[in-house]
C-alpha cells in the first residue's frame, strides 16, 4: 500500500500531535477537503458517496445549517445565563415531536454529556444506582458513560463498573426473539442481579433500533415487554436517541415511537445541529426538576445562540423537505436492492433496516452463519476505493453499515448497490 | 421590580422548556441579542460594556472568528477518523505555546470534558484514583468532575465523592500565605489522608491563578512548593486553564508559567474557541499513550475542522494584536484605578488581580474584614442598570469579578472604573 505522500505527512503528524491509537478509516485512511449534500472530495479532487456519515444529517455543508451559523455567530453568541430566544424556541419546537410527557430539555454539547446527565437523573429520581445495558453497545466517552461500552474496555475509570450489568444484545439472525419477551426476561434477571448485589435497579439505557448492536429485524412495538418490566421494578427507561432519532428510521421522529414506547428519559446528539457540537436531553418535568434540585447544572456552551440556530435549521430542513418521508422510501428501495444483491451472493446471510439505516450480514456459510468479517473489511476497503464510503459494525464487524445523510436519494442508493455488485462479485470471499 | 413584558415572557418560558433552578444573572435579568467586540446590546436597544464574559475572549462576534466559521462550515465539517490538516495545524501551534514536555493533545467539546479525561489520565498513570482540590473551585459538570465542586453539592454522582479530598483554598487577604508553603502543607495532609484511607493519591487539579477562589495576590513562582510536594508523592500535578488561559494574567499565555510550575496535565475550555464549544486537554506523550492504550478515546464532535478553524483564528487574533501585553498594560491601569477607589472607599477592603482578570473584595469593616455581600449584589445589580456587565465571586461573593474580553481598552476602563465610583457613592452599604 503506497499512500499519498499528503496522507502519509498526516498520519505521522498524527501520531505526533495526539498520540498513538487515534483510530482513522480504511487501511488508506482518506484526506477529505470538501463536502456537499451526500458528497465528499479528497485532496486529490476525487468525489465520493457518503453512505455512512450521519452526524451530517441535512446534508455536508448544508446551506441552510450554514447560513443560521453565520447568522447568529457574527449577531451574538453567549451562554444561558442571559435570557435569549433561541433555546426557547428550539426546545419548544423539539419536544413538540415527542410525547407530551417529554416536556423539557436540557441542551449539552455532546451526547456523552447528555447520556452522563442521563444517569443521575435516574440515580437521583430512584435513588438507586444499577445501571443496565446490552453488551455490544456505546453510549459515550465520560468516565460514567464509558462503562456502558464493553466494547471499549475502559481500564480507567473510578471502579464504577460495579454499577452496570449488561445483557445480550438481540440479534433477530442468529439468536431471534421476534416479541422481545425474552429480551425482558434477561433484563429482569440483571435487576434481581442489581438488587441482590444491594445497588438496586435505577435504568435501563438502551438505543431503541440498537444501531451498535447491528440493527436487529424487530417488529414495531417491541420495547413493550421490556419497558413493562422496567417500570414494574421502579426503575427508568432511557432511550439513547443520538443515532437512532431526527427521523433516521423513515418511519418517525424517534425510533422509539416506533417500537411503541416513551422513555423516562430521551438522550440526543451526533445529527442534531448537522456536526456543530449540541447533545441534548429530553425528559418529564418531575424529572428534570429532580435533577436540577440535587444539582445546580450549568453548561458554559450549551444551549448556546449560535448551537440552537444550527439545531433550529436542522429540524426545519426535516420538515420542509420532508426527511422522513424520504427515508423510508429511499430506506425500501434499498431493502429491495438489498434482497436481490441476498438472492444473487451465498455470503449474504442477513438483510435488515428501516428508512437510512441498512445493511446486510456477510457469512461464511448461510448454514453456520460463521461471519465473513475479514471479507467484510475488504469489501469495505475495495468500495472506499470505487468512491463509496460506508463502514461495518456488529458485534462481530460483518455487517455492512450504511447510514447516510437523510437527503439520500434513491439514484444514490442505486450507484451504492451497483457498485457493491460490482465489488462484490470480484471480491473473494476468503482472502 | 418591573420587567419588560419581552422579558418576563423569556422567564415564564424558561421554567417551562428548561426546568426550575435554571440560573440567571441579576435580579432583572437581562435579554441580549447582539454582541460586538467589548459590547452588547439588549432588545430595548441598549448597549452594555461587557467586563464579564471571558468567553468571546477575542471579543463579541470576532469577525476573524466568525469568518473562520463560516468558512470552514461552508468546506467541510467531519470527525477524527478521517485525515484533515486543521486538528494537527491547530495542537501544534497550540502546544508550541507551552513547555516542550507538553507535546501532545485531545480535543474535546468542553472544559468538563477535558478535566474528566484529566483525573483519568493520573489514575491510568499512577494507578491510585485519590483527587485533591481546594473547597471553593469549580471544574465541570459531568458525573466525575462535578465531585470536584463543593459549591455545586451534586447531591447526585454515583458515589464517587470519596476518591475526592479538599484544601481550603489560598486567600491572601484573610489567611495570607505568601510562599505557598501552608498550602502546600495542606496537601501534603491531605495526600496522607488519601493514602491512610487505601485510595492512594493520583493527582492535585488546581485553577493556577485560583479564579474561581477569588484570585488571591500570589508572587510569581507560588505554585512551586506544591507542585514539589505532589511530585515527592508520585502524584500528577492537573493545571485546569479553562479560566486562566491563553493570556488572561497579562504575563505569560498560561498562568502555571506566572506560577513557576510545569503542570503534567494541563486542560483547557471557554475562550478556546470564543464560543464555539471547544475544550482540550494538553500533556506529555507518555500520558497521552497510557491513556489511549486503557482507553480507546473517540469524540464525534472534537476537533472538528469548523472547531479547529475557531480554535485556530483564536490563537491568531491573540498574536497579531499582542492580545496578552494589552492585558498587562489595561490590568496595570485597572489596578491603578481600583486602588484610587480603594483610598476614597473604606469598604473597599483588598484590591487584587493581574492582567484581565481584576477586582476587589467588599467588606463591612476593614479590620474584621467581614464580608460586605450582600453590599456586592447591590453593586453589581446597579452597574448593570448603568450598562456595565460584570459579576461577583469567591467564598464570599464579596469580589467583583472582573473579567472582560482581551481587547478591553484602557478606555474601556476608564468608563467601568468612572461609572463604578458613581455606584459605590451613592449605594448604601447597609440596605
Amino acid at each position: 500500500m503506497t499512500l499519498p505522500a499528503k496522507s502519509a505527512e498526516l498520519i505521522e503528524r498524527r501520531s505526533r500531535f495526539l498520540g498513538p491509537n487515534v483510530s482513522t478509516f480504511y487501511d488508506e485512511p482518506v484526506h477529505f477537503v470538501k463536502g456537499e449534500d451526500v458528497w465528499l472530495w479528497d485532496a486529490d479532487g476525487r468525489k465520493y458517496l457518503d453512505c455512512y456519515n450521519n452526524v451530517p444529517h441535512v446534508g455536508h455543508c448544508n446551506p441552510r445549517v450554514v447560513e443560521a451559523i453565520c447568522r447568529q455567530a457574527s449577531t451574538l453568541n453567549t451562554h444561558t445565563r442571559y435570557l435569549h430566544d433561541g433555546i426557547l424556541d428550539y426546545v419548544e419546537k423539539l419536544t413538540a415531536t415527542m410525547d407530551a410527557s417529554l416536556d423539557t430539555a436540557i441542551l449539552t454539547c455532546t451526547g456523552s454529556e447528555a447520556n452522563d446527565i442521563a444517569l443521575r437523573m435516574a440515580e437521583g429520581m430512584t435513588g438507586k444506582r444499577g445501571i443496565i445495558a446490552t453488551d455490544a453497545t456505546y453510549h459515550g466517552n465520560t468516565a460514567l458513560v464509558s462503562q456502558l461500552s464493553q466494547s471499549n474496555v475502559p481500564t480507567v475509570g473510578f471502579g464504577l463498573d460495579h454499577y452496570f450489568r449488561f445483557v445480550k444484545a438481540p440479534d433477530s439472525y442468529r439468536n431471534p426473539d421476534p416479541d422481545g419477551t425474552r429480551f425482558a426476561e434477561a433484563v429482569a434477571e440483571q435487576i434481581a442481579e442489581h438488587e441482590k448485589a444491594g445497588t438496586g435497579f435505577a435504568a435501563l439505557i438502551v438505543c431503541p433500533y440498537f444501531l451498535n448492536e447491528g440493527f436487529p429485524d424487530h417488529p414495531d412495538g417491541w420495547l413493550k415487554p421490556v419497558a413493562e418490566v422496567v417500570r414494574k421494578a421502579g426503575g427508568l427507561l432511557i432511550c439513547d436517541e443520538v443515532q437512532s432519532g431526527f427521523g433516521r428510521t423513515g418511519t418517525h421522529m424517534w425510533a422509539h415511537q416506533k417500537m411503541g414506547v416513551v422513555p423516562d428519559i430521551m438522550t440526543m446528539g451526533k445529527p442534531m445541529a448537522n456536526g456543530h457540537p449540541v447533545g441534548g436531553v429530553a425528559t418529564r418535568s418531575e424529572i428534570l426538576a429532580t435533577f436540577r434540585k440535587g444539582y445546580r447544572y450549568f453548561n458554559t456552551f450549551g444551549g448556546n445562540p449560535v448551537s440552537c440556530a444550527a439545531a433550529m435549521a436542522v429540524l426545519q430542513e426535516i420538515e420542509d423537505r420532508d426527511l422522513v418521508t424520504n427515508a423510508r422510501t429511499v430506506g425500501t428501495h434499498a431493502r429491495t436492492r438489498l434482497n436481490k444483491l441476498q438472492q444473487k451472493y451465498d455470503f449474504i446471510g442477513d438483510v435488515r433496516g428501516s428508512g437510512l439505516i441498512f445493511g446486510a450480514e456477510m457469512v461464511l456459510d448461510r448454514t453456520s452463519k460463521e461471519p465473513a468479517s475479514e471479507f467484510t473489511d475488504r469489501v469495505i476497503n475495495a468500495m472506499r476505493h470505487r468512491g463509496i464510503i460506508h463502514s461495518k459494525l456488529g458485534r462481530h464487524k460483518n455487517t455492512l453499515k450504511i447510514r447516510p445523510p437523510m437527503p439520500f436519494s434513491v439514484e444514490n442508493a442505486d450507484l451504492l448497490f451497483d457498485t457493491l455488485d460490482g465489488v462484490l462479485a470480484e471480491t473473494p470471499l476468503i482472502s
